[in-house]
């Protein structure tokens, strides 16, 4: 088991985001994905955000409020949103005194195809495997 | 976009356990991983788990204590551990009054193979691939 401390991680900032990337902890190929944290002040929000890889987002301190294609969404603590590939999305936190901070997974869509043919290939039944039916 | 709501999610017991299995999404090939939240009361633990899918949990609400070989480790709110195919696993919550909730994503290693085998190709220079040398 490895364990990831969001307060200790190597950070750099994208304005007064605080973004601690994962890379820097070297799991290559364990992962079928990238992974950052990312924190928000309260009062401020992320720039516009557009990028190819589908987005996980789980929001593990504060509340988010995500704008994607002029519709806004509360996500609190606890819940999560997922950006589709190419969505232009800003993150905000709302609140005066609470710092937002969200894990995000993202990952290109045919990797998500990829593992998601491991996955049914695992599933199949081992009868049908044996008899020759793929 | 596409928000998921712990609280509102189809849940399942496992003993005192609330499990929120992320099928009931059908996110089908969306995602290269399969998922889930659970929530563990207070002064209760998980059944000892293990499978060969690696697991990335993210501790969303309360304080983690985490078992595998013998060994403890606290992991709080906004941490992550990581736990390896077939590593067998328990998760306490020793609070006396906070429930503790996890999001995990979990996955078998060959997803992870293929779904890194995609982004090395995506991150090759692209004068690399014109000059043939894939």
């Amino acid at each position: 088991m490895r364990t990831f401390e969001l307060v200790s991680g190597e950070s750099l900032f994208v304005n007064d985001l605080r973004v601690v990337r994962w890379e820097q902890y070297g799991l290559g190929a364990e992962l079928p994905f990238q992974a950052m944290w990312y924190s928000v002040p309260p009062g401020s929000e992320s720039p516009t955000d557009q990028h190819p890889e589908l987005e996980l987002s789980i929001v593990v301190a504060g509340t988010a409020h995500v704008l994607v294609g002029g519709e806004v969404r509360e996500v609190p603590q606890g819940d999560a949103f997922l950006l589709g590939s190419e969505e232009a999305h800003v993150v905000q936190n709302r609140s005066a005194d609470e710092v937002l901070t969200v894990f995000s997974a993202y990952w290109y869509p045919e990797a998500a195809t990829a593992a998601a043919a491991v996955l049914a290939d695992r599933d199949r039944p081992a009868e049908t495997v044996a008899a020759g039916h793929d």
